[in-house]
């Protein structure tokens, strides 16, 4: 049995016997008792083991150090202690695996960048249990949304030849030796496995609306990659991505799908992991429970990119500094993205972008200088989704790509999507760790991953 | 809305106007009237749409093309025709896209050679929109099932710098131009994003093993990649695996739990794509239903690989001949396995293989020659899933490692696991694939990817 059985239906096991194995979280000794904190990381609460010199093996049990994997059997009896109902009176304990007395993970806080060190220790830490437990809470979450309406999983192609988006530097793959090809002085892409070069996908949106325009709504969920060389809090180089598609939808449908999937989220993540929430609340990022529930029950605000630049403007005239200068028809900083949020003090959806600061798949506006994309920016965070209609216009679609000199040969079918039976279609993304950052209120993305991956560490 | 909402509650429906969003799968045309095989890819099933010479369009619509995406209005009656309940008799029509009429999806039947060259519009078809639904529909019941028995989701790291298993050939990754490298006659791995040289994962055992050392129970569902030049029925160089992992766990308990998970992921997938495995039962495979129900009430067997060798020994002695001739000891054949299957009808585990054909983390055995292992065959497609026992002993594990020459240093971390509180813990691995042509009956795995990459075959 599971720790997570006794918490979840208590008066079924007061007055019972259980046995449970797991581990030793801390461990406080007195003279004649002593009281072991255990956890089998089943869920966030720990079952308070108390024993005392009444058993045989009193001596062996003190002996017991943080960290050793123990089995434990005993009565479940209503606790004296403060702040937890019932707790363990041990009759019989079996150590299943010992622990050094210098096992890094000690009862005590530990810094973030230490834990770093030790990832694969972190998970069995309070913080990072609460941190990893909710990371799959969510995934759970995303997955349980979109199927229930209908929505096909589709599991894009990771390996891949063609660059989508052209959108941050590709990471290459080749079955190729590399200090053989630097022995030969000439690199031939047909001796590779699939006769040409690959790389590691960007995105998996453009595949993922072949199945919207079968399926009428789809949504991917798995890892993409950008060999860029930043180290930032907010950017690693392998993350999740979850891009759902819908045919038939346009922009303010999508944003519509935005909405009412994030507060799903949200909610699904305080319904499931309320411990682990009121642990970074009290610990990591105070108010975040509050910050949460609000979301849940605010209406997002609209509002296109020239009315930001507007307010932006304004702000200015009011005595506000810029770093950069807000412009029309220009991209804005994060300084922008979180004056917008802390205006309106709750998510803003911003609209009807220039067209040249945006990808090329999206849908030209009847203006011919915006496109229908919405970013949706969030408190704290900045940007955490992006969507846009995209261009159903097989013309205008390829006069894009030329004018941006892409290889539109080899887009043929991405193309062909418009020829055969295309329609108005709407899709976004969402990037999963930055979700985490803000259902968390952690705020250095490699605490949100199990083994990040950014420049110079590619470390377990 | 949808078409699916039309099937699953037509008492509602019948007698009211609806307004839907799809594509023409097929039109047949009358001097008088005409039939729309009209679907939005929400279902199975299809909705026939009526339409007669009193529209003032008629002539219009009957133009219309298959692939056309279209937008229908009208009545939902009772139908006259057999084989469907209800109709719709069309009021109004719009057509959202036309569709040429040397599109390639024509309501015929197309060979599944063409329809891998016309992968991105395969899903349109009846077989493959069957197969990629049921590809959703089996990814979500995993994560149910894992999710609501309290498994943690894993999300194995992909780029990894250590070689888990040495089992088939890796991918390698860079961040370096591969014609610069072959210009500059010398690969310097340190000026890689990472530091170092790193490739792409062959499995998240390894890593899953610490989740599960700090939440009991945890599985990963993600790609993994095999850089083998094999062109098999079997192989591709990318696909899913699921690997969860399970601390104070036995072979005998990861056995149950695999049964258990298996059976409930045909259920699942029986009871929630009933039309689809019709579908596929009638035009792939005769009598799949019948083999998905059996599986869901037999009881597995379980066996050694001795109790095995014993069977096939006595096989050739009664006159079966055999290509490799099975021996004590050593790995059996793809024959062995449809032999052994077909001796019991049913699935098979089985235990206690030779260690030297196993991996290295496997427990060894009280014999000293074999280890704690169940490889789970079932009829038709051969092994679906690969289960063990972890070692737990830090001396016998570095023994094994240090005996494969292994570089024990890189894995310090995988050896700590036994040090800091280790215990008996086991674990399986699923290739996701393999399990798809098992659930669908199709019998090539180029069929149940969206984007097969095998070698020379890297497209869209």
């Amino acid at each position: 049995m599971d720790v997570k059985d006794l918490f979840k239906d208590e008066e079924k096991y007061i007055g019972k016997k259980v046995k449970i194995s797991g581990w030793v979280r801390n461990h406080r000794k007195q003279k004649e008792f002593g009281f072991i904190d255990f956890s089998d990381g089943t869920c966030h609460k720990h079952l308070q083991v108390v024993y005392d010199d009444k058993l045989d093996d009193f001596d062996e049990i003190q002996k017991i150090t943080v960290g050793s994997a123990i089995e434990v059997e005993g009565l479940i009896k209503e606790s004296p202690a403060k702040g937890q109902k019932f707790e363990m009176q041990l009759e019989n304990i079996k150590v299943l695996g010992t622990c050094p007395v210098d096992y890094p993970i000690q009862p005590k806080r530990h810094s973030d960048e230490f834990l770093r060190e030790e990832a694969y220790l972190r998970a069995r830490t309070n913080k990072y249990q609460a941190v990893f437990r909710i990371r799959s809470v969510a995934a759970y979450a995303i997955h349980k949304y979109f199927q229930e309406r209908g929505y096909v999983y589709f599991n894009a192609p990771i390996l891949t030849a063609s660059d989508c988006e052209g959108a941050g530097e590709m990471f290459r793959v080749t079955t190729e030796d590399l200090n053989e090809i630097a022995k030969s002085k000439k690199y031939d892409p047909k001796k590779e496995l699939f006769g040409k070069p690959v790389g590691l996908t960007v995105s998996g949106q453009l595949e993922a609306e072949s199945w919207a325009m079968a399926y009428k709504k789809t949504y991917t969920f798995g890892p993409t990659f950008r060999a860029e060389n930043s180290n930032t809090k907010f950017h690693a180089n392998e993350f999740w991505m979850i891009e759902p598609e819908v045919a038939f939808c346009d922009l303010n449908g999508i944003m519509d799908i935005e909405e009412d999937c994030l507060k799903y989220i949200v909610k699904y993540v305080l319904d499931n992991c309320p411990d682990e929430i009121d642990l970074l609340d009290k610990f990591v990022s105070k108010g975040l429970r509050e910050k949460l529930e609000n979301v849940t029950k605010s209406k997002f605000v609209r509002i296109t990119h020239k009315e930001v630049i507007d307010i932006l403007k304004d702000a200015e005239k009011n005595g506000k500094k810029w770093e950069f200068k807000p412009e029309y028809g220009e991209d804005i900083a994060k300084e922008h993205e979180t004056y917008i949020t802390e205006y309106f003090k709750k998510p803003v959806f911003i609209t009807d972008w220039p067209k040249d600061i945006k990808a090329f798949y999206m849908k030209l506006n009847s203006d011919g200088k915006t496109v229908a994309a919405a970013d949706l920016e969030v408190p704290g965070i900045g940007e955490l989704m992006g969507g846009s209609q995209r261009e159903e216009d097989y013309d205008k679609l390829l006069d894009r790509m030329k004018e941006l000199k892409m290889d539109t040969e080899s887009y043929y079918w991405y193309l062909n999507l418009r020829k055969y039976g295309g329609c108005v279609h709407s899709g976004f993304g969402i990037g999963f760790e930055r979700l985490l950052l803000y259902l968390t209120g952690v705020d250095n993305i490699r605490d949100v991953i199990s083994y990040p991956r950014t420049p110079g560490n590619c470390e377990f």
